[in-house]
């Protein structure tokens, strides 16, 4: 590991410590003046989201709960000094806990433990939002998603680091054969070197191996990330931190239906209503829809399914609900289109011209034009 | 590519077009004398398996079903002769398909198109079941799952050889800092350099991120592979194919619970009950169960949740009517005790006594006695 980065590293750890001792410093501050302490928690709640286009991301507002200490609160309130206690050693040690460590850890804590591990989560989504805040994310705080990562192939060597002995390693991700990289739980210490165009992010697992098996990201020089879905958190703060770090733009390829639209590519791209105070990390505003859009449908003569009546609903609620939708017109129109024509389509019913006429005709043809993309 | 590996490719790609060959050769024999044609199929139902411990897995038994062409049969018949051909396409241009993409590929059929995707699964499962009593599996009829492979990490060098060009990578799963290697849809192609002395299959991410990112696999020279849940065909055929050819054992670290034991590790180990055609592929007999045991319950003074009473009855289901259970006393004996106990733990219970005590602690004193893990 250089010098720099181990400075740049600190660096991240230190704010966090900070973000911690602060915290803990203000009850104490308020018990040493015997005053009745208290924590502070942005509201996690739909209503208290708001969605600025220039910031690119679902932003938490102003509301906050307060928590005093009192009979009724002792024992979440201990909680929750404890797991910010175990936090503070996880970023001193350079280790990590999944949530489910941390409620194990709790039986411990005598008194304080957790008898059910929705308290323990409940009280871990309490110090993300309130270290959220001062821009700490929960991975910064050493508590990392218990999911499988996604899968990465192209043109990108990773830098990374050993958590004991601080060697880093360069991962070649044009090196792995028919196989992939696996995004590691926690991406804050990555680097990264490319000279990759843009970042192609893929809905199906299969889609992937196609694309990767035949080296799709020789032809044109990207990088291969699969989804397998809605992306997990690892794979979000992954493909934005090589997006911002590498200033390439990210281009998403799912299906077209409600679903790839609303959940898949609007998650990645701004993040989620009920989890916006931790949007400000996960989000990907550089990221744009290639397709398969509605008019794709048409134009290339797509098998298609009807729309399912949950299809139905949830398009509706976006155009309705939504601000992301709202304040996109296109999108609202694409979405109005699909409702129109009362179908969906896989990204895979491209093979209906041929298995690789995905490779051969459709992502060249959308490639030479990313200034019609959605957005 | 070397020669023999070029040889050995085609030798494979070989036996599964003849397979093909001799299926489609039958039937146009019977319709060359004017004969009715038809093709048989292997029964796939629990009435028609067995267990031969000898043997290491749930084994497909001799019912067959026959389907005779007639006017109901027809656009089946005509549909999976054109199944068969996709097959066979696909090996010799060496590219492969999931069902998703072989559904759509019918959309250009005609009138032997599928409607949806539930008729193109069930010709396809037909095929690999009458291709399996000859040894070919799905995967080398070119049909590969679309869903994510595990990832590896330790000691193993994977070679992998390009699709197109033939050109060797050598994949080298020491070196990929806190990621790690994500297996491919498709594994039969690859070849295994170790020298480990082990390899640990673990059910959870988290643990899997815990012993990679501590480097585990260094300390005691073995391959870490993350199952997430019950393992993918990718990820079975891969650990078997390399305890095969590296003749490594396979020990088993996941949830003592009767999910993790008659799901994940069973499954693992022998396959699944509905799919006994394809077991003899994805067995992996060489497989042991480290833990967590019932016993390890109370050695190790986990902290554990009551059994659900869809556990009890898996449990009880096991001991009744699973072969396995029936065949390995001490298998029954254990999942008596656990049912005795009313109780289920973790794997990740283990961090109440630290987080890094799996590491310290557990699988050392384990490891030390490996003739006394569950068969």
């Amino acid at each position: 590991m250089t010098a720099s980065r181990r400075a740049a590293l600190k660096g991240i750890d230190a704010v966090t410590v900070r973000a911690i001792q602060d915290s803990a410093g203000r009850i104490h501050e308020r018990v040493r003046r015997r005053a009745k302490p208290e924590m502070q928690f942005p509201v996690r709640a739909l209503s208290n989201v708001r969605y600025d286009n220039k910031e690119g991301f679902f932003e938490i507002g102003r509301s906050k709960k307060v928590r005093s200490l009192s009979v009724n609160t002792v024992k979440t309130f201990a909680q929750t000094l404890r797991m910010m206690v175990l936090s503070k050693e996880l970023v001193e040690t350079n280790d990590f806990a999944t949530k489910r460590d941390a409620y194990y850890q709790s039986k411990n804590w005598d008194e304080a433990r957790f008898d059910e591990q929705t308290e323990s989560d409940a009280v871990m989504d309490d110090i993300e939002a309130m270290c959220s805040v001062r821009g700490v994310s929960r991975e910064q705080l050493r508590f990392i998603p218990d999911e499988h990562g996604g899968a990465v192939a192209g043109e990108l060597i990773v830098h990374d680091a050993d958590l004991e002995t601080g060697k880093e390693e360069h991962i070649d991700c044009t090196r792995f054969g028919s196989g992939a990289y696996s995004i590691p739980s926690l991406t804050e210490h990555l680097r990264f070197e490319t000279k990759a165009k843009f970042i192609l992010c893929i809905e199906t697992g299969g889609m992937f191996q196609r694309l990767q098996s035949h080296k799709y990201w020789k032809k044109v020089d990207c990088i291969l990330i699969s989804m397998a879905g809605v992306p997990t958190r690892a794979t979000r703060r992954f493909v934005r931190r090589l997006a911002d770090q590498c200033k390439i733009p990210v281009f998403a390829f799912v299906d077209c239906d409600p679903y790839g639209i609303s959940n898949i590519y609007r998650t990645l791209k701004v993040g989620s209503g009920n989890a916006a105070h931790i949007n400000q990390f996960f989000c990907v505003p550089q990221a744009s829809f290639l397709g398969v859009t509605p008019q794709d449908i048409i134009d290339y003569k797509l098998p298609t399914h009807p729309l399912k009546d949950v299809d139905i609903k949830r398009a509706k609620d976006a155009i309705k609900n939504d601000p992301f939708f709202q304040i996109h017109k296109e999108w609202a129109k694409a979405m109005e289109a699909l409702l129109k024509m009362g179908v969906r389509a896989e990204q895979q019913a491209l093979a209906k011209w041929g298995l690789n006429y995905v490779i051969e005709k459709y992502l060249p043809a959308k490639l030479k034009h990313p200034e019609n993309f959605l957005p």
